[in-house]
């Protein structure tokens, strides 16, 4: 994700003692430069990388396109149910929660992401037949991108890429880019959509640590959090103390051209029981892969996550009651909402940890395409954190998968009766808090 | 997984004081007793559990089958290369590290499950065509499933599968059993061999935490650790002494009757550059999905992990270098070997979270597949702590995705020529350790 | 499929006068042969090749296995509703009509082919679980393969799998054979129940064409068509006297050691409208695919076929009228049931060709492994003409993809509530028959 | 493939004698008919449905979006191997030969089909990211689909569609269309460009019947056929002489207001041998389901097809030899390049049967979808006959199989040392004619 944020870059030899004094570097003065002394600093929006494109899901199913360069980025969903109600209005309220410029703890970079929906949808209503969205690219950045290919920039994709595809090209390597991320966003709305109508589904992420603030468990309470909770404030952290202390703590390391990283919390409510194939396709294996295909993630815990390896099972197990309702519920919630990978109607919980951006304005050791060590200073416009931005995006990538796996269900489980002492249908009750949560 | 491992188990009443003198249930005497005071011990091999199969991968695809009851458990392993020089002993070597019964601190349930390959492999070698792999079931357990319907073990698959699929047949239900990892550990076996021959990549996993006794970081180094370190004690951890304490951990809640969970640590060496594709299919998010599908994991993460969150980007960054023979590599590798989804060649390293067993010796509240309240005490043979024989699972999942993407990048990235300024050959020279290792 | 067929073969050199006056080869004479002029008699049953195992469908998902020699053939089925009744008697219904050995008309080598269910089924109903289905191998055939190696028989499967996977192994080398269908015609059982039961779908094939006998277009009634009228004779073609006519064809090239080929209708009557999806996975693709993987396949035709393109857009197109329950009807019905990739409710038919038995008695030019020029005879024991048993091959691929269009169908369309004014339930009363077909 | 290519459309009430001499029909009068005398004439755009998409391929996958409104159609083409030139006028030369306008014997609606690569090219070679590729919609057709909804053409999508989807908007019923074929055909094209350089297999399509104009087998020559050959006339049939008696037979419809339907015979010459893979995904298989998704087909076959059922064993097989090289070969090919699912390096070759244009200017009878029976008359420009254009799209949906079964086979059977005594490279020399071909 931080792959998008870069601004102003300068390339120095290594052991360099003054990075700071240089000017500008212009374009045609680079090949006066040998490689190993290059350096320069840029304006920001020349780093930002392209999107690439692939398929998620096999019900409902995604597939998301463009770079920054052509004509923009999007998703083609195909497989939606028909006459879902879906807007525009409804997609652009999550990418406006996705788009860089938003606070001044993202980057400072200024980008509307206006969503306009090609197909699919007719008279307000879904279709059952492809949707298109596409999200134009008013900040076209085609130029420049010779300098790009000169240095890695460290912990970054530049290298990979070129290690993969044997493509020099920064535009044509199709690096990854946070911009990917609007096709999931898109879609990740029309699942919520589609969850929220069928059966109450809510889908909702917050921040749970920045750099080294960490919003005690229990804070939150499951059961009532909000949305506005969580939008009201920038660092989207639904308890305001820990909130400011959040914001504080990414304003320090923006000023200092340094980035932070972070967790990201995600709950989802009134999931239907029953969700999640056995075996190879267990409901924590398909949300470890989703959330774990975010840009910038490096771990995935559900339910007690590692803490619960420090437990005992007699300490761990949550045991069953039957609530007023005659319904079969767990005490604790330790099981993360998934037993045996699949839904038991409990909340579904989840941590997603990200890294700290790793374009940053502070000098860096790094190589070039040719080998040669370099010094590289990016300056300027990048996230200092990114977890107030990956919030949407991890409420996406949720949703995705349990609208998936709710399809899977209803097909394999629902088309024949349902064995009533059993079962119950997928639109079941909501579930009152229990006595006891973890 | 802790599902096929319990043995004797008590169902009482619920806040009934003496559970402990009650004389052993027989079968027959189910019918006298209500459903809320139903109490009995039984022998411990009746409430293994049934296995449910489904397909992993898609280059090299696996489908496992089989339940503890009829002829056996195994694997088909669909699109093989061929000419591979697969046998029986080398697959047994395997299931021989993740049979029950192994040591003291697993399951004393003995079984040998002997594999036998029917189909796909002749003469030694591998056909091409599917490689169908079976372990007879010895230990038949077709009765006495009556009883087993009562009472839903907390935090185990038994709920989840009625809320599902409505059946009430325990049998038929499908639950998650260890026993299905066995075709895992099988197709992995032949993974494991195809990534050894092709490039030189190894996977190796050992135990990093049993319960609160855990191995620092940087003990082990993963460029010099073997398997033989690996499998010099018990319970899989290459260092001695943490090994002792793991044991010493686990023997204290086994004489309990309770359980500990722990984590397993995995790392593969001379993994190909290039691996992984951009955007869902991160290489990241596919061993995600593929170790969280293991029974009993809560968490997966990857370099720096949950603890990278904590660093700021200047200190987290991999700074790029070239080495002695001319390649671009990392001094750190917080990036754990993958970068924007793709491998870099550094080494892989991962650690899940496996919970404590639920299955347990000690009294439970539960309720009964009814809906009644009700006590539960599984006497018995159970695994205390699961992570010792998780350790050949873990490495079989990593090694199916990696071969798996080895076979992706082969396909679309190989066919042609290289770009011999960027790439190499996915047989690549083995890296030296870099001067400095996070 | 012909190539399980075969019994005893001849080699000869080319162009050699007297092939008829040789007696039985033995294998250990085999080595006293140039390769050039190896000519040998075998007993029947060395030549059956080896089946492979791959994946059909998405849903409801097929993997077949095995090969003649090891334990047995069968298959899984994996994402099966669970709670319906299914035994191995209904399976073995149609595994019975798929046998060698039923008539004289097929091969004369007796195999029983007794499936058994190990995995799935619970007290006589699915339980949502993967079902394995195995049929073991009486007949073991796993010796005298060398000699097997050394001629290609022509238009068989020898030649491509050994340019396909560089295995010399015949048991290996995994060579289609009619016995992998053994997997497909079990599954297709399955489908075909819940089809009957959810929607009252009937899938059934007859023989259409055995040679040049040729059943005129409109004496069968497919509204009326049953099983019975099918199974009838052994020639599997409802019409009797077309089928006498039959009979004496196969006859008449059976006694010569020659083959024929011919071809089999398959209708799906009261099949829910809306089945099948627009663009790439169109009904009449997914069922062209179906066949088409059948063994000795050469052409698929659906509706009004090749003979369609010689009609005139007037003639051609289905009027639509509104039938006595208020249902939109075409009045004829050259879509075949199919109109842009999707059902309408008419009876779907389709014609799919089958070529003669390649493997026969008679002598043909080939060459050996080694290159060399050779002359063939295979003496004995095939079929002379595959159709009679390929009729429940045929109904059951087109049953595995109803059954997958049906699951996609409710999944994607019938989660939220219909459109009454356009949509009807997918369980659709059963049509009458039009006043006019074609 | 009809579906696009009406204009005006008359509506008139059953049996109604003189519906020629109604004026324009306006929307705004729409209310005042009664449905079941609703008659109108309409400029012919109006009538264009909407493309829907889905995603063909395992490798190299390819997904169709777009619709006839919104801002244009096209694909995302993923998984393409990097550094492939391509360009949009590689591009544009078969889409230049799909476009409606292009002849008399075409629909006279005029489209430049303009194609655009937004993504995954850079610097005129592949980046091995997602391809995106889009057409501009410069022909906006927005309006006046109310009354589309009031009649259903006969052997249309419009029926279905609504019977699948139940929504009653045309535009968003997403109906299928001739349009949704450009990107198939723009994907189509890189896959020829990969296949042509890789291994130099070339796929060349041709009609070989137009209504009853039918090709003599053997006029054309599959190991010379030329794309110039196919090009030098609109009827797109190399022989001169029956292009002529087919566009005759065109024109004599096409001013009745008719339609005819035809066959397009299509060859892949110089495919290596190996691909396909046994069982469900035979080489055959691939190739019937590809050209079967084409809008209006009725039939497949290869080889020797529905003829080949009225040879004997004795006369249909393919007698291998060895040729001058070393190779082995068939001496005839009614096998069809093909043989257990696999191909045998000779020329594939495929027959695919299309219905006469289902949209003619003739009065029919139908309902409308508030089911009154009516009739209709649509007048104006639509494709006298679908063959001419359909030759494209065969090309690329058979090239779309044969890269897609390339990337298979190479990642399976060559990342190790082929077995020389078997198997050759997959860029094998070409091969000469045999002496005696089909």
């Amino acid at each position: 994700m931080a792959s998008s944020l870069c601004s102003r870059i300068s390339l120095s030899a290594p052991r360099t003692a003054e990075p700071s004094n240089l000017g500008f570097f212009r374009s045609s003065d680079l090949h006066k430069l040998s490689p190993s002394i290059a350096r320069f600093n840029r304006s920001s929006r020349k780093f930002e990388v392209q999107a690439v494109g692939s398929t998620f899901g096999n019900y409902f199913r995604v597939t998301t396109y463009g770079e920054s360069h052509g004509g923009g980025v999007g998703c083609i969903v195909d497989g939606c149910p028909p006459r879902i109600p879906i807007s525009e209005a409804d997609i652009q309220a999550d990418l406006d929660r996705r788009r860089p410029g938003q606070s001044r703890i993202t980057t400072p970079r200024k980008e509307t992401d206006t969503c306009k929906i090609y197909s699919g949808v007719s008279e307000g209503i879904t279709t059952g037949t492809p949707i298109h969205i596409s999200v134009p690219n008013t900040d076209q950045r085609g130029h420049d991108y010779s300098e790009m290919s000169i240095a890695y920039r460290p912990s970054h994709a530049d290298a990979t890429y070129d290690f993969k595809y044997g493509v020099r090209s920064v535009q044509g390597g199709g690096r990854s880019s946070a911009r990917e991320t609007i096709g999931r966003v898109a879609a990740g709305a029309i699942a919520k959509t589609i969850l929220k109508s069928f059966s109450g589904t809510e889908v909702l992420a917050y921040v749970s640590q920045a750099h080294k603030v960490v919003l005690p468990e229990g804070i939150v309470d499951h059961h009532s959090l909000t949305l506005e909770e969580i939008e009201k404030n920038i660092a989207r952290c639904p308890d305001p103390e820990y909130a400011e202390m959040m914001i504080a703590a990414i304003d320090a390391v923006r000023v200092r051209g340094d980035s932070v990283g972070g967790v990201v919390t995600c709950i989802a409510r009134n999931v239907p029981r029953g969700l999640g194939s056995p075996v190879f396709d267990k409901l924590e294996a398909e949300l470890a892969k989703a959330c774990m295909s975010l840009p910038a993630t490096k771990g995935f815990e559900f339910g007690s996550g590692f803490a619960g390896t420090l437990l005992a099972g007699s300490e761990h197990n949550d045991e069953f009651y039957t609530d007023e309702h005659g319904r079969i519920r767990t005490r604790t919630n330790r099981s993360g909402g998934i037993q045996g990978g699949i839904s038991n109607g409990e909340i579904i919980n989840m941590r997603i940890a990200f890294k700290p951006t790793s374009t940053i304005g502070r000098k860096q050791n790094t190589v070039t395409r040719d080998k040669h060590e370099i010094e590289l200073i990016a300056r300027g416009r990048h996230d200092p954190c990114v977890v107030p931005r990956a919030v949407p995006m991890v409420e996406a990538m949720v949703a995705l998968v349990l609208v998936d796996q709710l399809m899977a269900q209803f097909s394999q489980c629902h088309m024949f009766p349902l064995n009533q002492d059993l079962q119950e249908p997928l639109k079941a009750p909501k579930l009152e808090p229990t006595d006891v949560t973890v």
